[in-house]
């Protein structure tokens, strides 16, 4: 009998079923035994009076590998509406030992400390798959909606000769003797990519060697890029960031029901065009509602952006808000400045709920204006004489943005800490699993 | 006016059209000029008689983004069938100085070192752009295979705290003060995966340090990970992978007929069911056709891969062939015997035209079998005491494979160098761009 996995029983009520999977749970009540079986999908109970049946898990513990048989009924008071009568099991792999977590209850019951160490098991609690469906499926709406719209995927190597924006917070490895640096973001690449696709996205590992020990800091996490060219200016970045993330979400409402439910997600809507607010007005506001000065600050203080994000709930009945125009003395060398206050820039942060979650902008995109730059920041060209290429031959107006892709699933689900977003976290003290 | 993309163009034959791009080429030629404008996906000539319309290009190079203006028509002698008459041109980026290889030939000629040393602007050369193409398309049709298959999709982490096969060939790095590697592969990882969504798969990079300098190495590639549970043997293995190479090269023929012509590609077929051999069998046939006696061997030489290539060929007729069933003991530790002839493997390559192309097979999957090949390669439970845990709480029969996407590439295409169909290729003298 062929095998049937979980999520499409549905359609084969009063069959013959043969399900495979992990024994979730065993639970006998009053003379009835339920065999609850967990495969890569969901549960299913199978249920039985008859102890001879359960003979074959006689010694044998929660997470055994097993098959069960038996005819599938409608039963509306079984989890789902469904469970098997008459079960024939079988082991596959027998457990005997009591695993380091609890993975049948309704939520992970475990300290942040045994579930990030026990990942290897903890990862396969129902609410912990869910988040990492999720991130699945997030990674695949960012790439649908943009190779839809003519983008194409590429790949740039992680291992580089000079760190991408700053010396600090690389990772330094021997490269065959020299010593090189992990990437801590595709910017220069993608940039120069521009120059052969116009349109390009990547989806891969970024590395920070931050020595930040917060719940939103991880060392290596997946970085959601695009970058494009021919653009007017920075809104054109932000109504395409806007088309990626009402696509990401659209499509958890449509094809994530359950996982959003067990997580208890409420998603929010995305505003057909997502209010805007420049940076300077921004301070103005929080100086008028909020008595708080901080006109002339060269960016903005996590109470300054939650004060935003109330006054885009409030005046805009939005979740999300952009701050355009940061200054850009705070901004990296290669960004644009505001052709009309140029002490402005093409940039911008989005924030959800009142907090940061996507940075973008627009890049400079002639010679001259690089070699400007670099000088201005005192940066000597030498290092970037390979990316300054890409603007020597010609480069159009351009910009781009960078999605966390960890952050955003933590953001959208509640989850109170980032490496919880994370299949296996690295941090300052972890390195395992 | 909208801008529309080349390859857009064919439905507005007849209209006024803007176009934006680099100047791909400038030829006079007695009176007549053609500007050749290369956006991100084709070039489109405009054509005049009338110098005053070259006015803005005064003192230009190559590689100037510009605008072009003017009426699209059909022209039967005209690169692709239309050009742009009347032409007005504007200019974006103006460039002066000359590229250092030139775009605008049908080959790409430079020198490997030249190519690969301005890879930012030789990746601009449409058969550049071609092998890029096609690239992230068998990215995508490798994941979309496997979405439709119930396959999720996971990001493992790239830095370890251990080598994943051998100690040899790994870089490491430092981390907070302590070593840490490059992830070799994602092996481990996607193994424990199978105990959480069953089915998974990676597209991510990994890193070799390996001191080889071929044209077949380098040491930073795409490895398009697969790996999944309750299979039967190596053979479920090798039938999911003949789907997803079906799948890259059906949508190869379908979506990238303009890619396959300019790099003169004439694809292989795949067999509905890939012809196999045993290992023994294999070294039994090339002693017998070539009277080389192989017999013994713990592996198969370049030699004896392009000997049963033809074999393949004039026997199956197959561009295709697995060879099954490797001696256990030049395989992995986590490598599953065939349990009738436990001197051989339950694992399988897969030649292309005599050259091996994917790696993969069925691992062990008890606890107990893992100790006991751990001891038997004499390396220690410590380091893999996380990896462990995964089998301690229960994993069905699984395997997988590996396909690295360069060298895919590299083979599909007849290129004559992985480098070439890297990005940015990282080897043992090249750190940039």
């Amino acid at each position: 009998m062929e095998r049937i996995t979980t999520n499409e029983l549905s359609s084969h009520i009063g069959s013959q079923v043969r399900v495979m999977g992990w024994l979730h749970a065993l639970r006998r009540m009053g003379g009835v035994n339920f065999v609850v079986v967990r495969d890569g999908w969901g549960t299913i109970q199978a249920v039985t009076e008859d102890e001879a049946a359960l003979e074959p898990l006689q010694g044998l513990n929660v997470e055994s590998v097993i098959t069960v048989e038996g005819l599938l009924v409608s039963s509306p008071q079984a989890p789902g509406g469904i469970e098997i009568q008459q079960p024939r099991i079988e082991v596959i792999t027998p457990i005997s030992e009591t695993p380091p977590v609890t993975l049948s209850k309704r939520e992970l019951k475990a300290s942040l400390t045994t579930a990030l160490d026990h990942a290897v098991v903890a990862n396969r609690h129902p609410t912990r798959r869910a988040i990492f469906r999720l991130s699945a499926s997030a990674m695949d709406s960012f790439r649908s909606t943009l190779r839809g719209r003519g983008f194409t995927e590429i790949q740039t190597p992680k291992i580089v000769a000079a760190a991408t924006e700053s010396g600090s917070n690389v990772f330094q490895l021997g490269y065959f003797g020299r010593p090189a640096f992990l990437a801590q973001s595709p910017q220069l690449y993608k940039q120069i990519m521009v120059g052969v696709f116009e349109r390009v996205f990547e989806a891969g590992p970024v590395f920070r060697a931050e020595p930040h020990d917060t719940t939103r800091h991880i060392n290596e996490y997946v970085s959601l890029d695009v970058e494009f060219g021919f653009i007017e200016d920075h809104f054109t970045v932000m109504r395409l960031l806007r088309e990626v993330l009402a696509t990401i979400l659209g499509d958890f409402a449509e094809r994530h029901t359950p996982e959003l439910q067990l997580l208890n997600v409420q998603l929010p809507a995305v505003p057909a065009t997502i209010p805007h607010i420049h940076f300077s007005e921004a301070q103005e506001l929080i100086w008028q509602r909020h008595g708080v000065d901080v006109r002339g600050e060269p960016d903005l203080s996590p109470q300054d952006e939650r004060w935003l994000g109330e006054w885009a709930q409030q005046e805009h009945n939005s979740d999300f808000l952009f701050v355009v125009g940061y200054p850009m003395r705070k901004r990296p060398f290669y960004t644009h400045p505001d052709p009309q206050r140029p002490e402005f820039s093409n940039s911008f942060d989005l924030l959800f709920r009142g907090t940061e979650l996507v940075t973008g902008g627009q890049r400079l995109h002639r010679y001259e204006e690089y070699l400007a730059a670099l000088a201005a920041a005192k940066l000597s060209t030498e290092p970037f004489t390979w990316y300054l290429e890409a603007f020597r031959y010609g480069m159009p107006p351009h910009g781009g943005f960078a999605i966390g892709l960890e952050r955003l699933l933590m953001q959208l689900t509640g989850v109170s800490n980032v490496r919880l977003t994370t299949l296996f976290p690295r941090d300052l003290n972890r390195l395992v699993p």
